[in-house]
Formats: C-alpha cells, sequence, structure tokens
C-alpha cells in the first residue's frame, strides 16, 4: 500500500458561488487539504462552469492550499497555460480530449505545475502504459463527468485495486485520485481499494457540519489504509 | 431618439469572484441597473469564464436585477436552456455561432427570456434585416469579444447611429447595448450615437467608489441623450 | 411577374415511409409536380432523415418526376455526387453549410443537376448576390429547417417579394420556391408575395384525399398569379 | 459455448426502400429474427441512409419484431432518445464515436434499450474491459462501416474467440453480433468462432428465395453450434 | 482611379518546387514585384500545400521582395505569427475561417505585417463594411480557391468595379489583388475594372519566357490604367 | 532479430526549401535510402508543412528513392490518393487521427502504396493488436510530433524492445522505423532494441559532411545489429 498522505479535495462546484472565497476558507479551516476545481468547455462534456479567472480569484483572496484542477475541456493544450498562471497546483485532463497525451503532460509540468491524467469510468487501463512515469497523479472517474447528483459506479473499486497494483509497481510516489460519490459511509472501501485522494462535493458542502463530515472521511480512510 | 430609459449594466469579469455576491450587491445599491454575464466556452474566444451555476448562485444570493447573459459560445443552443434555468433575464449571441440565428431566438424567447443578437466589430448590419423584429436587444461590440483591456474600437460610433436607425425605423422598443472600453469620459459620446444601454468592466469594479463612477457615467448619457 | 409554370412539390417526410414508392405513386397521380426530398444529417440540423439510397430507390421504383432534394447538411459537397448518381433533379443546400458557395453550386450543375440556394428565415439576402445567375432555383425557408409542425413565419411573405424582385430583375428563369407551413388556406398569399414553386408535407400527406388538396392549392395559386 | 438463441438480423439497407414495410413483412415471415438497421450520419461514415422517421414508421406499420439499430453516427448521444422514441430495440455504437463510452450505454438502457458496443475490424478488444458487464450486445464489424459490397475480413474470426472468450467468463448473456459479409457458405465458421447473432444483406435481400437462404443459414449456425 | 503602382505577384505554386529559390530568383528578375504564396491546410480547402518553413526558406535564400501570404485555412489566428516570423510581408485571410475578422485584422497588423481580406467568387461585399479602413489589400478571387486550372469568372469583373468604389470612396491606400485565371490576354480588361495587383500562377512559370510574360502583362496593364 | 536491412531516412523538414531537388539529391549520393517526408496540416499538428505538390516536384526532378510520407494530418483518408499519386512510395497515419484504421490502411495499400501506423510517445501498443498483420511498417514516434529540436525521449527504447517482439511473432517483413531525436551517438543503442528504419533530420542536414554523418550513423547501427 502506498505511503502518500490522506488528501480530502472538496469540489467547489457544490460551494455557494456567490460567496465562494469564504466557502473555501471554511473548508479548508474544517480540514480539507486540496479544493478540487472542476471545469467544464459545454464541448468535452454537456455543462460550463468556471475558468482561469475564478482560480486566481481564489488565489488572490488568499488560498494558499493546493489547487486540483480537473479539466473537462477539449482541446486540452490551449487553456493549459492560462491555468498555471493563475495559480493551478495540479492540472488533470482526459486522454480522449488530447491526441498527444505525453506532449500535454509535458506542458502541464514545463509550467510548474503537476500532471494528472483522468480515466472515465469506461477508458481502458492502457492510456496509462506509456506515461505512468511521467504522471503525478492518476484520477478515476467513479461517475461519468459533467453532470452532478449521480452514484459510485461500483466496477471503480476493481479498477482501483488495478491502478494501485501499476502504481506500486512503478515504485514512484503517483496519487491516485477518486471523484464521484464518494461519501463518508463508502470512504473507507474506497481507501481500501487503493486511493489516497479523495474529491467530495455535495457529500461536503451540503453538509451541516463541514468539520465534522471531513473528520469522519479521514477517520474511515484512516482505518481503511492502516 | 428613443425612449428606453438608461442602463448601467457592469460585467462581473471585473468582480472579485471570491465575493461575487457582495460584489454583485454592492453594485447594485451603487446605482447599476442590470448585472452584464460574460460566458466564454474556450471556443467562440480563447478563454473560459463562467456558466449556468454561477448564474444561479447570484439568484440564490437574492440578486432581483435583471442578469443579462452574454453568450460567447458555439454552438448556441445547447446552454440556451441551462442559463433560462438558472435564472437569466436577457440572453444574447453571435450570429457567427449559430447557423439557425431565427431559430435561437426564438428558443431564448420561449424559455421566457429576452433575445439579444451580438454583433462583432466586423459583423455586417445584414444580419439584422429579417430579426429585428424578433429581437428586444442588439448588443454591439466595440472590442473584440474574449480578452479584456481593450480600447474602444472609434468605428463603433458610427455603427451605433446606423443601428439606432434601423431601430428607430422599426417603431420597436429594441435596446441598443454597447460593451468594450466604455468609462465615464467616452459614454456620453456612445450615448449621443444611440446606446441606451451600457456594459463597463474594470470601468467601475477597479473604481475607488462605484456609486461616484456610475453616478458620473449616467450623467453624461442624461446630457447627452437630452 | 414570373412565367415559371406553378409547381407542388410534397415533402416525403410526412409521407409513409414503409410505402413510399406507393404515396409518392399516389401523390404524383393525385397531381403533383415534383418529389421534395428532405435530407437531414444529425449536424446541420438536429435530426437524420434519409439519403441517397432512398433516393435511388424512388427512381428503380419507376419515379420519373423530378426529385427535389433539399440537404440540411453540413459539410455539403462529397454528399452532391451521391445524390447526382442516386438521381436527384435538383440540389439545393444552405450557404452556412459551405465556405465555397460558388464552388459548390457549380459542383451541382457540373453532375447535370439543377442547383438551388437555401435561405432560412434568419439569412440576409446578399448572400444571393454573386450567385443568382448561377442558380436555378432559390428556397426560401418559411419555418426553421430540421423541425416539423411549425407555422409560416409572417416576414417570409415580405421577403418572398424582395426576393422576386431580385430574380424578375435578374432576367432568368429561376424558379421561387418556399417550405414551411403552407397550406390550402394560405397559398395564395403565398402565390401573390412571388413564389411559384411550393412544398408542403402534413398539408398533404395528412389529408384524406391528396388530389382535393392538391387541386384546391393548385386554384388559389392560380387565383393568386392571375 | 453461449446458450444464446441464434438470430438472423437481416440489415435492411439491402432492402427495396420503396416498399420497406412489404419487404421487413416478408424477411421476417421467411424465419429472420430481428430487424437490423443500419444508420450513416455522413460523419463517422461518408454516407448517410436512415433515420428515427423511418424506424417509426416500420413500428406503425405494424413490425413488433426486435429492431436492432447500429449507429454509424458522431456524436453518439443526442440521437439516442430520438431512436428509444422511434421504436428501437437495441442501440449499438461506436466507442470512436463517444468519448464517454460508459455514459452513453447508461443513456441507452435508462430509455428501455439495450445497449450494444460496436468494435471495427482494427478496433482493440480492451475498450471492453470496463464496461462488457453493462453490455446487452457486443457488435464485431467484419467490414469496415459505410460501404456495401466488401468480403468477410478473415482475421474477425480470431477476434469472435477472444471476445466469446470474455463473454463467456462474464457469465453474462451477452449476445455476440457479427456484421459484414455473412453469407450462408460462412455462416457456420463464423457461428463456431462464437457469434450468435448474424446481419446480412445483399446475402437475404438479393436472394430469390428469402426463406431458403435463411433456412440455410440458421441450418448451418446449428450444425456449427452443436 | 487608384494611384497605386501595378503589381504583378507570381503564384509560386506553379513553380517548380525542388528549385524553388531559384524560380523566385528568376521570376523576380524577369521584373516580377511580389511573391505570391498559397496556403493550404485541406480544411477550408480539399489540398495541402506549404507553410511558414517554406516562407523562412526564401527570407534566408534572400529573397527581399514583398512575400504575398494568401492563408486558406482555418481557423486562422494561430498561424499568422508563425508567417509573421517566417518572413510574410502581406498576410490575407478569408473572412468565413474566422468568426472574429476584425480581430485577426489587428493581430496580422500587430506583428508588422500588411493586413488583406480575401472575398470567393460568392462572398458578399457587406463583409467590407466595418473593416474595410483597416485593410491593406482586398484580394478578390477570380476563380475558387484550392484548385488549379481554373478559369477566370466573369463576374469578378462587376465584383472589382464595386470594390473598386469603395476602395476610392475610402480615400485610402488600399490595394485591390486579383486572383485566379489572370493571362496577358485578360489582364487588361480586369485592369480597367480596378485591379492594381495581379497573381499569375502557370501563366507566368508555365511560360517559355517569364520576363516576355510579365512584360505582356504590365503593358496591357499600363495600357488599360492610362 | 529482423532481417530487414537498415534503412536511413533523412526528414526533409530540415533541409533547405529553397533548393529541396539539390539537397535531396546529396543526401542520397551520401548514402541515404529513403526520403523521409513530414506532412503537419495545422490541425493534428500546430504547424503546417509541405503537402503533394512538392512529393510530386521531387518525383519530377528525378528522386526514385522511396519517399515515405509521415502524414500528421486530420483526418487522414482525404489526402492519402492525393500523395499516391505524387510518388508516395510508404504512407503512415496516426491512429489517432482516423476512426477507421484498419480502412485508411487497406485504402492506402488499394493505391499501389506501403501502409504504416504511426505511434505517439504515449500511443498503447493495442492499436497494432488487429491491424499488425495488414501493416508494412510500424512508425515509433521519440519526439511528440509536430515540433523540432526535442530530444530522444528514453522510454522510446523499451517500447521500440516491445514492438520488435509483436513484429518478430508475427513472422512478416514489417519494418519498425523510430523518428525523433536520432543522432550517429544514440542510434547504436535505438538499433539494438530494434528499429531498422531510422529517421533523422537536423542530425543529417545541419552537419558538415552529410556522407560522414550517415556513415557514422550505418556503422553504429551495422555493430549493434550484428
Amino acid at each position: 500500500m502506498t505511503t502518500q498522505s490522506t488528501v480530502i479535495a472538496p469540489s467547489i462546484l457544490s460551494a455557494d458561488f456567490a460567496r465562494l472565497g469564504e466557502e473555501v476558507d471554511n473548508v479548508l479551516k474544517a480540514g480539507a487539504d486540496w479544493v478540487h476545481f472542476d471545469v467544464m468547455d459545454n464541448h468535452y462534456v454537456p455543462n460550463l462552469t468556471i475558468g482561469p479567472m475564478v482560480c486566481e480569484a481564489l488565489r488572490k483572496h488568499g488560498v494558499t492550499a493546493p489547487i486540483d484542477v480537473h479539466l473537462m475541456v477539449e482541446p486540452v493544450d490551449r487553456i493549459v497555460p492560462d491555468f498555471a498562471k493563475a495559480g493551478a497546483t495540479t492540472i488533470s485532463f482526459h486522454p480522449e480530449a488530447s491526441a498527444h497525451v505525453h506532449r500535454t503532460i509535458q506542458l502541464i509540468k514545463s509550467l510548474g505545475c503537476k500532471a494528472g491524467l483522468v480515466l472515465n469510468p469506461g477508458t481502458p487501463l492502457e492510456v496509462l502504459d506509456w506515461v505512468l512515469d511521467d504522471l503525478d497523479m492518476v484520477l478515476l472517474m467513479s461517475v461519468n463527468p459533467g453532470f452532478g447528483g449521480q452514484s459510485f459506479i461500483p466496477s471503480a473499486l476493481e479498477k482501483l485495486r488495478r491502478v494501485r497494483e501499476r502504481i506500486d509497481r512503478s515504485g514512484r510516489a503517483i496519487r491516485l485520485e477518486i471523484d464521484g460519490g464518494v461519501k463518508a459511509d463508502n470512504i473507507g472501501e474506497i481507501a481500501a481499494a487503493g486511493a489516497d485522494t479523495f474529491v467530495a462535493g455535495s457529500a461536503i458542502f451540503n453538509a451541516p457540519d463541514y468539520a465534522d463530515t471531513i473528520g469522519r472521511m479521514k477517520a474511515a480512510v484512516a482505518a481503511a489504509r492502516k
């Protein structure tokens, strides 16, 4: 099992955009580790969310936690420098959206960001074969991107185990992130399957007490990763 | 000269996205009439800004002023219902981005919104020939959309006069909006050329006192429209 | 006023596709002049209908009347030879769907077909300026293409008059076709505005007696064109 | 070997479109089990065939046999509901045409249809890795889609065997369909390789006696699957 | 009539690409004024020709004459800086290939090049309405771009006269270039219609004596422009 | 280890385009075996280079050596016949750029050319699973296509070994070509990993003595393949 620290990364898509700085401050104070930032362009997925200016505003507001940008856009390369300049820490993208996966990874890293590759529920693992050693993170989608309110797809557990094996074999410190339907009551099982980085949206922002929810999540992960 | 009331519509692209609700409240209290909402999709223009969830958040925050959505996206039709549901008042789009301009106008109106057509600096006026009577607003761009910090393109004044004549001939209550490089010191001239609805971004949000700036803008317009 | 003969062109989109040959035979026996053939590709319009194989089947079935193909597809040029080979008489297309309008017209004519240009309800007439003399037909849409069950857009009458003037000025035998919401009770007014070629779908195929409907249509046109 | 019943699915692309209802009635009376319905959009493949209205017409004509829709279109999702509403039983699509394969499968099933995934001759089997358990059918192309008159590609036999193993390992009742160059004289070999569902176009519709051909096909399959 | 000097601009598409530097040297020594450089990308037109590296090679070879780049590409903006850096003098593009015509013109000029707008045979003149004052050149196509061996389209003469009037009204030094089917025996008529800049390909490079051909062309133009 | 002869294929992108025929003659006289021809369309990669007319010019100039065309274009099929007609010997393409890999291979071969498939640094080997037996060549990219001046990606060595195993298992005479960062001082190691065909651009054309460089390359390969 990996020795990466546990990361809880609340997705700000579920936050209140009218007072986003305050929401992010609160969730970080409540124990969140990263800020997960979902970018949709109405082309790769049928929704349009938030772009680099919102990321930059969080940095200007004083957010120093890692900002974990998930690009659900196509093509990918043109917008990468905008997010690097806006203060992104990690930039992840979908292989279906870039015919040049290796090139996009190098581009992200050349701008000083960490690079992640995102696998849709149906994406074969072979896309990792020749780029895993260049990645800082693999993000497994446990729902289909672009829509809210979906449940965790059960086959993602087996997929996590298979990616975990690949990461462990690589001997490199690559994070394994999961996104979609993660809640306090299934996060232990998900951690046991190999994830170390957990995106959660409504499970955190719709909860009455952020700290309590994040605390229960971390406890469940700790128990599972023991 | 038209009898439409004067509208100042601050573009929230220049506001602080970390406390957007507060920014919008403040600018409305300072005398702004509408909230101008710029949507870019990284396809019609090389930038990605904000989508329907941010619009909806403003409504939930309590904003009751008209929200004036300018779609710099292509294609147009898929996202129109999302904005109608999110609380948009007016939805404007570019004819270059829809092969079915008349259809898109009908779609916007069928969802209870007002419809606007946006003309880029180089777009011929003939695009208005067969749809002006169906429009609630014409938006003239006095800079090229997608980029900030540009100056007002001088030929937009003559273009305003030519659209003003078309609107007056129609006898209908169609707003004439201008967007790009509008400031307190040129707004009078712009109003004299026929605009009644004025988008301003940095000129308002970067000013030390929103009310003072908006006040001077309105005074200059009133003097010009007398 | 033109001296072109009156043409009634039933759109087979409203026919019974399970017995299309019989339907076409019946409507031609009932007095129809042409067969109108609507091709949609799920790209230029959000619907997919019928392609060259269906056209060819009608020719093999024995249909000798002109087949009037309206391409609601983009791009246009690749499929033109398929329809020419399948027996199309006239091939019409939308200028929004071809960056090379003059070239597409020449392509259609080089394959032995007549060429038409289709104007959407919002399309400016200036697209005709430099190609009218190469056209055999102008098709004005009086509804937005791609959807059924729409009503005739009233501004199409004025647009017909303006195209009629252009055709008359050209001194050439160019047909002026109208498509959308044409029925026995408005066809007279439409003919008076300048149309000589009339597409009708449900108005004919949903009528109990094709011959009676077509007869009343022709009578109304004759009265109007007198 | 699977216990799925044998299905012969004549492709109506080879039928006479002028009397399609009668053709379908005849082929079903002659022993065909399903109606295979090939949809091409002139984008995923360079041809345009037939869309939802033709499917709906067959249902209205009284066809109650399963209609097996093969979508050679891209993108896929927009047209799926149209076919579900038009009476499709199974809807199959190509993974190259949808960046969200798992999502498209769920969409098809959510509308009450069975879902199939189609593999081109060159498509790797890994596309099945994470979605096979959600599928009702795998369709292997033994010719390249979009063109008629091609011969069965020999490597498809080995590919059938490999997919058969995967299906058998899954323990689920997933059909294995083959399309391209299937004839009475090679169908036995194809069945022996693992197919249980057989598309045939010209081999059936160009034969003088549908029942005789289908009968010989079924006999050959029965001998092979014994 | 304009006072712009006459320019003969041989299109190097008709030169021998195996010894392009020598060909260009020869044609310039023979009296040619500019080098016309046709760029096709297999998207805006169905052909792919030569890009910035070939332009740069001509500069390194020692060509100091103006290089007149005609972009038959879409989109336009990404490749403009490459040609500016490669030594282009003028960069012309098609309005159908850029939704932001005014922006593309500014981009070209901001990089130190002259900007031209190209009109296809069917393109309406209204695309010039709001950008003519920003242009250094209007290029009228007298054949459809992308294919060789076409004849001069006769309606281009009237189109030249109409653009000439617009340029003269502007009072600015805007060149009027013509491309397609220009030969020594029709260039006088073309010059009389208002062109001052003449592209010719095979008419020059396929001639036995470049200087003689260019000389006859210039004489015919001089006679016509007197 | 394969018994294919060693091939050195200088990429003419690094040659002087002002005297391309002479450059090609010189490099062939200096011992080069093939001419490598890189085609970029500004869509599959962000650069535009040279097309079929340049290929044809080399043939007319008298080049009889194999011309090895690497298509970095999308889509692929439309331009294949142009290159076949222009004298290409081998045509290679990227699977990301064609949804119908098997079909494109057949198309290339039907026109009398040899067919190659190109794998980007991140492309999984599974794309070869069902088409290797139809290929004449596999081209592994050891840099990302579209840009010059990149270094050899080290993981390409392992990838070469894995493709070499597949080719050897196939028992067929399939070339294994490598492109990107190949120089005299690493070519031995690359040959040892399984390549038999070597593209080099600046390493040859920027060297003072082509024959010396190619000679050292061949010696290093011979030593490694012993």
